[in-house]
């Protein structure tokens, strides 16, 4: 693992809303990070997709790990505000999350994020996201 | 209970996402919900404080069912999209969301909430939401 | 005049944006901020009612004015982000934006504003705006 | 000319808000619209910039027009909501907004646009849009 990969995984492995639902880091690289959940039975909607709150979960978190990426290594990061568009249920096994940065700034870090359902191997796109990262 | 509470609170205990963290269901009126969750050690960001998902799942919710509410009683609602500016770090013991409706439409229902964190019965506003909901 | 006033009109004064479309600043307060414009045949959309990006200026101004009002006086403020949702058309004379801030930060102070138009007389609120402002 | 450049020229030549400062409509095609203005001496901010409004103004729209190219002929579009992410001053001599389709929906179409500002001939990206149009 690299540095970047190291420092990553550690805040990661500290966020026990990413723990509890089995949420994995899978690729973080300057200015990208992808994450991955099982759609489990805890956190369904009440029409038995994957809930909201788990797409922004993830893909909020992918933003802000795209973020801090980029940032000097004794930076943490928060985010500002972000705002989610949903395209389609969360159906299927898991969710997968890819942040980006889309302007990095010294005092705000401007970031997007999609994020996709599998369903028998097939992906389709659930959630767009935009938002602003602020390092502390 | 009303008819209203009934049929709000059937399909948030139908929400496996809103038991898994212990959320639950303050008060239903036309226009309004207030939804309460703990700020328990399974739903925290790195820094130790409650994770923004958790603030996000139930202002979301607490907007969405202030949009139900409203709508004729079979049918039911999913969020289009909504934008979350946080204020402030989620410190303490609880969580407590405010949505409500301010303007509805047959077609789309545009709502807002508020989301507080309660730390030794003191509140500090936490978040603003703002979004669109739609009738299904 | 207050010191405050004579500040934010010379900001206001130099933005041909606001002049070139008659809107003017009607009121400032710490913390507030009121702006008008007429719905003059120059402003419109394709069904001839006023066009969504005159609401956005005057509410987005609105909102950053209501800002700056509460910064040093030798600071100056820009919108990070801002989001608009639509309520209603913006049928009629005139419309009025009222920006607040809802919470005021060192580095980034969150804002929100809402606008109303007038027609005979009578107002319909139009937009909601929720947005992020950075002094510079 | 198309038939889809008519429908939307027609549309486009009606908005006096597009007129008045000027603004284009460079080139449609489904699902995309690239709409230019330039920077006038009427739609500055108060620091010389070209103002956020004029940025919302041509990306709102070449997103609406994005999304009117994929309706049916007879329908008409409206933003339901959209947020601007600011990412550079205006600076330079003309604004150019690129529109795109995210997701086609029945009731619902999801728009992106980026905005960029071309100073002697160099390009740079100065806001991203994320929004909802609705036909009517």
């Amino acid at each position: 693992m690299t540095d970047l990969d190291t420092r990553i995984r550690v805040s990661f492995d500290a966020q026990t809303m990413m723990q509890t639902p089995g949420a994995s880091l899978v690729e973080v690289t300057p200015g990208h990070c992808v994450i991955e959940a099982p759609i489990l039975p805890e956190v369904k909607q009440q029409h038995g997709f994957g809930h909201a709150a788990l797409t922004f979960a993830i893909g909020d978190t992918a933003a802000g790990y795209a973020a801090l990426s980029m940032m000097d290594p004794e930076q943490e990061v928060l985010t500002a505000e972000i705002k989610i568009n949903l395209l389609a249920p969360a159906r299927g096994d898991k969710l997968i999350a890819r942040g980006e940065v889309v302007k990095f700034g010294r005092r705000l870090v401007i970031v997007s994020a999609r994020v996709a359902a599998e369903e028998n191997g097939k992906l389709t796109e659930i959630a767009l996201l935009q938002g602003t990262m602020t390092p502390v």
